[in-house]
Formats: C-alpha cells, sequence, structure tokens
C-alpha cells in the first residue's frame, strides 16, 4: 500500500475511530467538540467515539476501546494526552488500522526531550504496524467533497472549491481567502493538516492531489519541509499539471527560529527556498491577500502567454500608477503596433498622441464615452503585443448612474478575447457594486488595486513560462 | 491675500460662475455635467453658467459672458476647448475673479508647443490680474463639508471624514479606500486636484490644510512636485501637527516618463523622493490598500510609542506569519519582561515555554479558553515591552458559535490599554461579519492580513519617532 492510497483512506475513510472523544459538546462548553463537527457536516461514513468514561458520546455508541469496535476501521483519531499516545498507537495497529491522525500536542512542538521521545516512538509503532499518520499537533483532514472534517469545528461551507490544500497551522482550515469575492459565500474544498510533520510530509500530499479529480489548483501553507530533494522532485513534476502557491513561513531568520519551536524542526535558508520554488514552478505568494487573488487568477483566468500588458481606462492617474505597478511586478508595458497606435489616433484630438496605458478621455470628449471606450479596448485587445488588460473603470453607484456602462464593455471584451485574461480595478465610491457585477462575467475579475492585478497577471505568466520551458 | 486666502476661497466660494457649462445632463447623454453635481450635492452658493447658446441650464439663468453677471464672483471654473481660454481668463480678471479653476486640457499634458504656450500665457494673465489658478487640466474642488463640487459626478457621499487630500488625477475624487470598513459607508473629506500644477502646488495646499480645522490627516497623491525645497519645507512643519500621507508615483524610469506626459514635467529620482519624505516625516504607501490601513489607523489608533509589539492567537501558525510579518516592516517581537513570562508559564502546561508571540491554545485546554487567552492578553499588554498588539481571532460566524467571545476579550483590552494600539486579524470563514463588530469598539482596527497589520503599526510608529526626534 503506497503512501497515495494511504491518503485515499484519510480523506475518504469508510470508518473512524474518535479516540479520546469528549463528551461535552460546543454548545456548553468553551471548547469544541470534533465528533460533533463530523456529524454536523454530513458525514456519511460510520463514525466510532472510543471514550472508557462514556457509554454514548452524541448520540453514538462510545467505546472503552478502539478493539471493542465490531468491524473493522479505516482511520483513528487520537486526542489524548503525550503519555497516553503510544498504547493507543498500539491499538489502533492491532486493530489493523491503516490511517491515524494524531492530536496530540507537547511532542517534537513541546519544549522537553520527552515529547520528542514519545513522538518518535508513536511514528515508528505505527510505520511498522503498516499505519501512516498525519500529525501529531494536527487536526487532521478536511474534505468537502464527501463532508469529512476532523476539524474542531464546522466547515460552515456553501460551496465546493476545487482546491486541495496542506498545512501546518489551523489558520489555513477553512479557506484560504480574507475576503472572498462578494456572492461566493464560504469555501472549502480540501486540507490536509500536516503539524509536526511526523510521518507524511508535503510530496506525499502533493502525490495525493496530482491525480485527485477534485483538485485543479493546490496551495501549500508550509514552515519547513523534511526531505527536499524528494519533495522539489515531486513539485516539478505535479506543478506542470496544476498550479502550485505557496506561503512558505520563515522569511525573517527570526520567523524561521520561531517556526522551529512551533512544529518541531529547523526551517533552513529563505533564499533557498525561493530559487527552489521557481525551478519547480510552484508560485510563491506573500501573504493571505496575494494567496486570495492568486487562487483566483488561477481558477477563473486563461493564461498570460506573453509579458506585455495593455492598461486602458478613463483617467490620466492611472497610466503612472499602472505603470508602477506593472514593471514592479516583472511585467511589461505593451508598447502596440504602429497600425494600432494609428487607428487609435483617428479617435483622438490632435494635440494628444495616444499610447500604452492610454487614458481614453480626450477620445470620450470627442466620440462619446461608450462608444470610444468599447472601440480602444477592442483595439488593444486585437493587438499582438497584448497579452492580457487591466480595464479600470469609474465606479459610480450602478444604479444611480446609468450615462454610461463600463460593465458592458468589459462582457464584450471578455467574450471577443476569451485567451487573454482581463482583470479590472476601480476608483470611486461603489467598488463592492461593480465587482458583483463584472465578477458574474467569465474570463473577467475584479482586484482592489492595480498592484494586485498586476501580481496575478505576473503569477499566470510565470506558470505560462514554466510550462514552456519544461516542455518536452 | 496671500494663497492660503486664496485656498479658502476656492474651497468655500460665495459664488461661482461656470464658464463654458454645458446643457445637456448626466441623464440624457454619456456626458456628466458638473453645474449639475454641484446643485445636486446641496451647495448653498451662488451658482452662475455661462454659456453664450444658453438662456436657462439646470433651472439656471445662464449668461452669455462672466461679465454679465449681477455681482461680485469669488471662484470661477472654465471648462472650454483650449482655444477660447486666454480670453476667458482675461474677462475673470476683469470681473475681478480671485480663483480660477481651469479644467482644459490639450496644454502642458499635451503633445505640441502650442498647448504649452497657451497654459503659461493663461498663468501669467490670472497671476498678473491678483487671481490664483488650480490646474489646469483639473477637476477642481470638492468640499464635503458645504457641498461644494466642481468634479463631473455627485459625492455620494454618506459621511463626512476629516482627511484633506491634494492629487493630480480624478482617481482620488472621490474617497481614497478601495474597500470602507463595514458600516462606513461612502466618505469624502475635501479634495484639490492640481491637475498640470500650472500655478497652484502641493506646498500651497499643505499651508492650507495645515490650519484647517476640518482637517485632521492629509494625503497626497504625487506625480511630481515644482518647487521641492519649498516643499519639502513646508511639510516638515506640516508633518508636525497632522500627519501626512504620500502614494508616489514614478518609481519605476518608465512610470517616470509617463507620468511626464500625463501632466507635463520631469518628475526626478525616485530614491531622491524616498529618503526626503522620510526625513520631513512624510509617510509613504504603496498603493491604496496601505493608503486606506494608514488613514485609518491614524485616525482611530493611538501612537506605537516603541518598536516592540506583541502576537496573541490560539493558533500557532500565526508565530511564523507574524514574525516574518512585523519584522518585514522593521517592528520587533517585544521579548516580554521575565516576570511576564513567569505568570504566563503559570498558566501553560509544563512541556512549553510560552514566549511572543504566543499561541494560546495550549493553556486554553488547561484553563478554558475564554478566561486563558483574556488574562495572556492583558499580561501582554501590560508588559513595558510591548507597546500594541496583534490579536487573531478566529472567525468563526458569530451568531452560529457561541462558546467564546473573543469580541469581549478585544474590547476588555482596547477599554484597559487605551495608550496601545490593538489590532486584530482572523482566519475562518466569516471575517466580514467580525470585522464589523470589533471596529464598533474604539481603539481597535481590523485588517485583512497580518502583514497589513505590521505595515500600519509600523506608520503609527515611524510618526511617533518624527515626532520625537523632532521636538524642540
Amino acid at each position: 500500500m503506497d503512501v497515495a492510497q494511504h491518503l485515499k483512506l484519510f480523506f475518504d475513510p469508510g470508518s473512524l475511530a474518535f479516540i479520546g472523544a469528549s463528551r461535552k459538546t460546543a454548545k456548553d462548553d468553551g471548547d469544541t467538540n470534533p465528533v460533533e463537527t463530523m456529524l454536523a457536516d454530513g458525514y456519511k461514513g460510520k463514525v466510532y467515539p472510543v471514550n472508557p468514561n462514556a457509554s454514548e458520546i452524541m448520540g453514538l455508541k462510545s467505546y472503552r476501546s478502539i478493539l471493542d469496535v465490531p468491524g473493522g476501521i479505516d482511520m483513528a483519531v487520537i486526542s489524548l494526552p503525550r503519555e497516553r499516545l503510544c498504547q493507543a498507537v498500539t491499538e489502533c495497529i492491532q486493530k489493523r488500522v491503516k490511517a491515524i491522525i494524531i492530536y496530540s500536542m507537547g511532542l517534537d512542538d513541546g519544549d522537553d526531550a520527552e515529547g520528542k521521545h514519545i513522538q518518535a516512538e508513536a511514528i515508528r509503532l505505527a510505520r511498522e504496524g503498516g499505519a501512516r499518520v498525519v500529525g501529531p499537533n494536527t487536526f487532521g483532514v478536511i474534505n468537502a467533497f464527501n463532508g469529512l472534517n476532523t476539524y474542531w469545528a464546522p466547515m460552515y461551507t456553501e460551496k465546493k472549491i476545487p482546491m486541495g490544500a496542506v498545512c501546518q497551522s489551523g489558520i489555513f482550515s477553512y479557506r484560504s481567502w480574507p475576503d472572498p469575492p462578494r456572492g461566493w459565500g464560504r469555501m472549502v474544498g480540501k486540507v490536509l493538516d500536516l503539524g509536526n510533520l511526523g510521518d507524511i510530509d508535503y510530496a506525499d500530499a502533493l502525490e495525493y492531489y496530482e491525480t485527485d479529480p477534485d483538485t485543479k489548483l493546490i496551495f501549500l501553507h508550509m514552515e519547513r519541509v523534511r526531505n527536499g530533494r524528494r519533495f522539489f522532485e515531486v513539485a516539478r513534476r505535479v506543478a506542470r499539471k496544476k498550479p502550485i502557491l505557496v506561503l512558505k513561513v520563515g522569511r525573517s531568520e527570526e520567523a524561521a527560529r520561531v517556526v522551529a519551536s512551533h512544529t518541531g524542526a529547523l526551517g533552513g535558508k529563505d533564499e533557498v527556498y525561493d530559487g527552489a520554488f521557481r525551478q519547480c514552478g510552484i508560485i510563491r505568494v506573500r501573504d493571505v491577500d496575494e494567496l486570495a487573488d492568486l487562487t483566483r487568477a488561477f481558477l477563473f483566468l486563461p493564461p498570460l502567454k506573453g509579458n506585455g500588458v495593455g492598461i486602458i481606462g478613463h483617467v490620466g492617474g492611472i497610466r503612472g500608477m499602472g505603470t508602477d505597478a506593472f514593471k514592479a511586478a516583472g511585467l511589461n508595458i505593451a508598447p502596440l503596433s504602429r497600425d494600432t497606435l494609428e487607428r487609435m489616433g483617428k479617435l483622438f484630438p490632435s494635440w494628444i498622441r495616444p499610447f500604452n496605458p492610454l487614458d481614453t478621455w480626450p477620445a470620450g470628449i470627442i466620440h462619446g464615452y461608450q462608444q470610444s471606450t468599447e472601440q480602444l479596448v477592442d483595439l488593444m485587445l486585437a493587438d499582438p503585443t497584448v497579452s492580457g488588460l487591466l480595464f479600470v473603470v469609474w465606479t459610480v453607484p450602478p444604479d444611480e448612474f446609468k450615462a454610461w456602462d463600463a460593465t458592458d464593455i468589459a462582457r464584450r471584451a471578455a467574450a471577443r478575447f476569451p485567451d487573454k485574461p482581463i482583470c479590472t480595478w476601480g476608483y470611486g465610491p461603489d467598488s463592492a457594486g461593480w465587482q458583483a457585477i463584472l465578477e458574474k462575467t467569465p474570463g473577467l475579475l475584479w482586484f482592489p488595486t492595480p498592484e494586485r492585478v498586476a501580481r496575478a497577471l505576473a503569477a499566470l505568466h510565470q506558470r505560462w513560462r514554466f510550462l514552456q520551458e519544461t516542455d518536452e
């Protein structure tokens, strides 16, 4: 049984035992109860609470020991103080359990030698018995596609997303963006919390997501990696199939020390990670804002095939701001062909020569804003030097200002040029209203700043280049 | 009459003439009409449309020439093609107008010599006649406090904010943040669009805001500055009285070239600006997200008096992420005193030694999450090495999860330590719900990422240091 098969058990066990299940519920205690969570999220497999001091937990029969449970058990979750961990693992092995999640803390993550010893022993017992371990110091697994959730609270999910996450913290348990696009609601895909990396590591998780049909995009929250060589080999292969984003913690030396104390081992030089990520096509995000932006970009936009972008809007101020943003992200302001510039010039007054970034205002004065902007957006997207577009709109409240309709322009552009990513940003009093309208259109995304547009497009281009360069 | 007196006229004229007023309204045309805007926003002064082809505009009597208007006129707005600009300025001077806003484009911002010549001549005529000019290539002035709005659309404002903005683009006309804190609605304070900087410059605007009682915070969107020496002298003086934020465009050389074509002159080396801003206490923002964050921080948080911060939450993952964020922003993770660490230690299991950043989880298991987190937040804020706090919460939907109440902890902390800025960030499914609840508390702000918390606190500290170092 290889590790990918073990991971299929972790994400979709037919039966699971919860060793150390609590009798308290989230309603009557400051604590939470994962058995309650599992039932609330509608998981259809069999759930067996194990607690020698209870006969019933959350309406389910409770057992003294996992050995008393009738029939086989695919997965066990151990939530016990560290002193009782090894005994519980031994019983899991006797029961032929192949997938073990260890919640217990105070092991490699603690400050004494005893904890490190217990962790090593528990892992040894499990591996020798044919089982694999997620954790310790983890909350385990979430799978929104079958309702499995070993975390300490419900998913509260309203929509499934095709994202497979691997993390070392509960921060990334539920969803991955701070502000979901309005109307998207709460979303979860699959999550695997590796905790102390006692056994199963990032490379294993990548191999599971590599062939998982529910996963189109992979996100790694990483404090450290154990077997770097294997990880980067696997990552390079998987990255050719699915985009991989990473939030690698420990950029500062101080953070690297802190991380060591959180999950138990030193991380390694940050610059080494940086270069290695890039070489194997992993895209590094700087914070959770960028994680949200890039997730949306990879799920909803086509690739940026060249490094030249167009910027258009009816405001001169976007020229400097937009140029700063795209240059900082490593993209170029597309020069536009002579032919395009000549055609554009016919729409402008004689005293101005249009160029990219393009302020459409002077053309609007002559030809009307709706018509001239539509023509200029079209000319820009048709230009061979332009691989993607930032379209800037003035966000007057859509229901209060009907004079012209930038949404219509954006929608038509997205329909005419489905192979070029089009991003929108707007200034004005009602960005929320416009975001909601614009994001209903396939191929269009809204971002809160021009800088975030630029970084999202740069990530699309980074992946595109990786795929070209590694194409055999 | 000094320039500050002129600017008082610009922001609060008793009467104004609109030369080149259009008969079209925003409702029947792709264009907008500033006369309509002024009336819609409830400006109480006298408004005189000037258009030789109309007898009435928006229900107001229209005049053939400004010279036909009865009585005096404080301010004129000129919206005419450049060929007719100088004649209009001459008539304004004959009418003894002291404040002139020039909308006209194709001057220093155009590509021919003729435009530059016309601009120079118009400014000369105005100055010799005792008037001062805002623009050309501007939309002029917004003053939410008296309803004055010479822009091309209504303010749509719901609330006034004590922010004085100076800009060179309509992007910053209406409000300064992409996503206002929920419940704040649409906000405007005062805005002065300097356009081509033909006459009135940033230093003049700063001197106006320096003594303006409506203004507590100043924001500059700057593509270039004309008289650098005077600007930085004035800025250093004004920055001691009110925080000044700047979004300086032209970081990349390419953007600097682009900016030159937008408003007519070269900008200068970016690093020179960077150092000069810092020396005179101006705080530079990187994008509109940061502008929003710092605006809120300066309006609603106390100063960060030391460079040590505390980080606390019931999740280990914040340790690495938070440390990276604060180190990148130039702040330190406060070491905590021996006494504080000893008191904290009593709440933790024996296998863990607490430190900052603090994961409260192991203490919560023993003592309950509510009580232990409250005590630990209190201990941290009381520590002399901690000048501000990042409090991390898990954003379960407030109405679905009652087990423990982080809002109560945050509120009590803000009340007990009003001199230390407390910022919150949360991970989980309902950040919006928590932001709305937490931001009702004075002294507390919510941010979308730990990195944005760190940069906001770093800006507070930068200003605090500037005030200390320049204190005479």
